[in-house]
């Protein structure tokens, strides 16, 4: 049996890498919560999943053999935090899949009767379903659901779809997904720039740490002054050797660039209004820049965007940023085809419609 | 390629009927966004498959082969205006052909992090979707949408659920489709009286206009003097030699009606309170009524009512209206239908279930 | 055909026993709304559909089976009374059967335009469906629109999903199914303590009037002298001779009991403050009381708990609240499938399914 401490306290206080085990089993990832769980390994796989659900949804009969891959299950979508963005993304993979699906999304509706506990309420609402879906504005709270879950006779799997500010690993899925997809498979090797309000960028922090996952990599972090990089991102990579440098001239780095990952400046973080002061202009991607970039660099970004990236750079075939978040459907599609063990069946119904495509022309 | 202008306040200016072809794609409809879409022909086949769709999902093997003809599609259904009656009646048309469904409608949740613009927000929700259904209370802003849509890389047909107080083209829809049901398909000839606030009530602008498409069809117009049709209207009708009267004498006109189209006061379009100035009593229609009108004639609202339909008219068989409202179900199922092709897989199906009924009796 | 008295407040103060002909067709229960519809016979029929249900779901096979059952249907489930527990397990039970769902759950989205009648909102949202499940704070709201809906040309039936104060029937079938299955089928002769809030606990109440179903089963109440049961309930007892005592001493009845129903204290009930008066903790089941209890009983909870049940209690084998709460889901699937008459469907699916078992091992 499984090994679940009986200490909440003590196991979220433990090292990530070491309390992985508590939310696996059978040695694959059974919650996920952390983007440390996202090895190279597990990415390919997830990318192959991935891949092959936007291969066979093409026709109509592979997108209905994809709807019935779960069609016997149940997701609750938990998100007290607004986020309609990531909120529809996971929609739709579950519809993708054939799961249905109910949401809660407001914490009055859910907390009615005042004096429940909230892993009380939790425990209630996945009586109902097969797979927990949360977005929690407490960091730790979907660990401990997890936890609690573990803990109980009929577990379910839960997702973390933003905790707090400390982790949100679909989105760096996500990111990575699209690296891959760009480069045709090929991450190893390439150069790329992060660009904006690095310090409290939740992205440009765990696509850093996932390229440790990768060979030859070397990055450029451009920001103003104020919002560099923090040090324990930048002690991990001297400490992996994944090669770095910090800037705040943005045009310099350009010409070299594979990726540029633009992100806005967080002021919803600011405590006196910081952000006012910083001039982020320098940290702008606009249409001249595209003069200057590689014909096979990307430009990306998590989005939403304010005036980071000019609108009319939207039409340059290098602007990915849209189809970035549309692979965030395909790749948390993956990631719950995983979960639930079905990814082999997608390959199969891959191979006999490749073959069906090859006979019958 | 289809051509579409770079320019969308020129687009915007020009006279709809010059702009319909940005639009459709194979001289088909491709987005709904206006009344004056709907010609003839057009309606014909709407109600064709509408009529089929009916019959089909009679019984059970019908339905679940109507709901697997777009079971690959998801559909957004943005509503940012409340309309629970127009949402429920898509949603439910969506459920029908098996169509999965996310919906928006809060604008505070959409709009979540300061700065998007709305051109972005409804991209990024289009992502994930090949259908928007939309409501907006910005005149144009669907229109803008699906300006936007076509021009990317991805678009999805984009169905105006109503916008501002300018369009409501399935409304119109619905009304006439329920005019062809209740004369067995000949509009033409028919004499209809319309009732109320003419003036602000978007139904009869829009069902008046429609008349166009019929021929030998005279109208009456019933109104207080202050809320009588707008002349564009009946300059429209002049100039397409379709012969009204306007009265404020609603029992003169009642005998020779084939259907009489009630509409309520629309007070929300007061500025200073006119609404309560007017008697609107002389036009509301009352049991008594009922033995004065011709047995074959049709007593519609488009719902919601006050007092212009006493409650015990309801249990007439001439007071159609709860069917009207149903009707709006059925004939967007069938836009759907039109707009992804798959009309001619119904009609097939109508087919060899009527002679399956045939060969089994 | 059937006879629907034309006065609705007329049948509003009729006798439930004498109005429920009312509410049913062909011999069955057509609208679920009273708690003394439940009788024994109906009772073993749900539980039985309730146990195929769940047998045929346990394989996706079966589960798909299972949501092709009501493939075709769509229902609306009309909350608009805050309640998510209710709601999501009535949303999973459709969910479970394939019905497709909308959801009202804001009258002040429904009631969009002011001085449309209740009555019209409902009969319009019914226009689109084939099953409504409502809640509503006002007692009788829905019996009145089953009453309504009866008259209508396009009848829907309609689920109480709770109904003011007065009737809540799901919840009392949810309670005598958890135990029907914690004692085998077997609830004759069993002792069924009552512990709590007991005055006001609409829950107890319902159990206490449903074990007229059964023989030789004994209860007793156990509460603090403000909160005891009501006289009418204990003059029901009586008649029907049912024994029952009635204690404040919790521990002195603990022993012999074959299942334990603890409630929470309703101070939403409170007019001022007399909740606060009360020492509950009398009242409490705590771990130390797990010694005390029969190997057999059962500890159950309507829940939300607040500290009536110490959480340390939970991972005992005896306390089953978790799963009477997903027992809710379960029985109301199965009183949807009656109502729709496709239980025989589950019951030929349950017997071929065990003969594949046999022939395949």
């Amino acid at each position: 049996m499984r090994e679940i401490t009986d200490n909440w306290e003590e196991l979220y206080e433990t090292e990530v890498s070491q309390k992985l085990r508590h939310f696996s089993r059978e040695g694959r990832m059974y919650d996920c919560l952390f983007a440390q769980q996202l090895t190279r390994e597990l990415l390919e796989e997830l990318f192959t999943i991935a891949d092959n659900l936007r291969k066979i949804t093409k026709t109509k009969e592979g997108a209905d053999h994809a709807s019935s891959l779960l069609s016997d299950k149940r997701a609750m979508l938990y998100f007290v935090q607004p986020s309609t963005r990531t909120f529809l993304s996971f929609l739709n993979a579950c519809h993708l899949l054939g799961i249905k699906t109910s949401e809660i999304r407001d914490t009055s509706t859910s907390s009615e009767v005042k004096g429940e506990s909230s892993e009380d309420t939790v425990r209630t609402f996945s009586s109902y379903v097969d797979l927990i879906i949360m977005r929690h504005p407490t960091p730790g709270f979907v660990e401990k659901t997890a936890w609690l879950m573990n803990r109980t006779k009929r577990p379910v799997p839960v997702i973390n779809a933003g905790s707090g500010k400390d982790q949100h690993p679909t989105q760096a899925l996500l990111d990575v997904y699209t690296l891959h997809k760009s480069f045709d498979g090929e991450i190893d090797g390439k150069k790329i720039v992060m660009v904006g309000d690095l310090k409290r960028g939740r992205t440009v922090r765990s696509l850093s740490y996932l390229m440790k996952n990768y060979k030859n990599v070397s990055l450029a972090f451009v920001s103003p002054k104020e919002f560099k990089m923090e040090p324990d991102i930048l002690g991990f990579l001297k400490k992996h050797s994944i090669p770095y440098v910090e800037t705040a001239d943005f045009m310099s780095v350009m010409p070299e660039a594979d990726a540029i990952y633009m992100t806005r400046i967080q002021d919803e973080h600011d405590t006196s209004g910081e952000s006012r002061k910083v001039d982020y202009s320098p940290f702008y991607f606009k249409k001249e820049h595209l003069k200057i970039i590689k014909p096979s660099c990307v430009i990306m970004h998590p989005l939403p965007r304010r005036d980071e990236i000019e609108t009319a750079v939207d039409e340059d075939p290098r602007a990915i940023y849209w189809r970035q978040e549309r692979n965030g459907m395909w790749v948390r599609a993956a990631m719950i085809s995983y979960i639930f063990k079905t990814n082999e069946k997608i390959i199969e119904c891959c191979i006999s419609n490749v073959s069906k495509i090859l006979y019958d022309t």
